[in-house]
């Protein structure tokens, strides 16, 4: 038997090393299975038996993260309320990435320098919206509270995590959570000043007049 | 010269409503520029005019939007706070659209049919909450509240346009959004009895704890 089909310790991590390191170096275009492999000392044949390709690296983890999320949100208090099981669970999320701040900074960056990747980004964190507004609708929440707390709570995690990865100062990422939490609390609040009788805060009980349906389009 | 450089009034809608029956009638997949032109019984010279391939039919709209929801932020009242002018400036396109809920409603059929549709779709809406969040900078909201407040009203924005398009009462595309807008206030609101002390409202300032940085990848 070759040494190919032999187990290989982390050979995921390593794959996903060198793939980064590649990236940096050559590029993501330049960048190939065949030289991801070569980097990490493993053959072509261990790398596919992880990822499908090379993109593949980059958005691997996201299933599993999606996963543990949903269970969390699934399994937190009764009591706890919405966007506070939501943050909670992405707050539970903070150990793993804490520990790959670095990797997180450079998978950035290749991701910020290609269109195609950051719309595969996009797409992965509004599966996770629904995701988590389909595990908030099994605890009960009703569909359009679900919705907005989902999204609420991907929004603080997404801008959070931007400026984790970006922190100087290398504050916590469980710090810059509760930071954008505290902010979208602060826009969202009301502003004094503002009651029910403003014109930009009309009554919230939809109107029943009729318009029209034209369906004439745009 | 042949009629076919002939300018023809509402080219664009009628060239929009017939892409719309054909992507109803045949679907998506099978509906061709040639058949979408012969249906509005104009050219694809014509076509090309407008659009540069039947997928912009259902997407051309959305930079004009863009435009002028950056532009109703950016000329709000100084003293409004931001997700006020969001949420205005979102709220001032419900005219438009109130003409034509049969038309989104079709729309959103299409779309919700297609991956490669409802991938560009959400891409329309990051680059909206994108251009909302400079808009908001310009007024000079700090880049953090900035993004926060652009994609909350965007998401505010989103939930509601769903239910107006799903609303068999008919009710108004404004009264949806401003009852969307009191569910997310209502999600973000501090719940009863959970204080600074709670276990999952930890002090919002950012530890300045550091760990190590060991740049492991996933």
């Amino acid at each position: 038997m070759s040494a190919m089909g032999r187990w290989e310790p982390n050979a995921r991590g390593r794959l996903a090393q060198a793939a980064m390191e590649l990236f940096q170096e050559l590029g993501y275009a330049r960048t190939t299975v065949e030289g991801i492999a070569a980097r990490a000392g493993l053959t072509e044949r261990t790398f596919f038996r992880y990822f499908t390709d090379k993109r593949e690296v980059l958005f691997s983890g996201s299933a599993d993260l999606e996963r543990f999320i949903v269970e969390t949100i699934a399994h937190a208090p009764r009591t706890m309320a919405p966007l506070d099981a939501v943050v909670s669970a992405l707050e539970a999320t903070a150990p793993f990435f804490e520990e790959r701040r670095g990797y997180a900074r450079k998978r950035r960056a290749v991701i910020a320098a290609h269109g195609e990747l950051r719309e595969r980004e996009l797409i992965k964190l509004a599966s996770l919206a629904l995701a988590v507004a389909a595990s908030l609708r099994t605890r009960g929440v009703s569909a359009p509270t679900a919705a907005l707390a989902a999204e609420a709570g991907v929004a603080v995690f997404r801008n959070a995590f931007e400026r984790w990865v970006d922190d100087r100062e290398q504050r916590l990422l469980s710090g810059h959570i509760q930071a954008a939490l505290k902010e979208l609390r602060a826009v969202t609040a009301v502003t004094a000043g503002a009651g029910t009788s403003s014109p930009r805060l009309r009554p919230t009980k939809p109107s029943r007049r009729r318009r029209p349906n034209t369906q004439r389009p745009a």
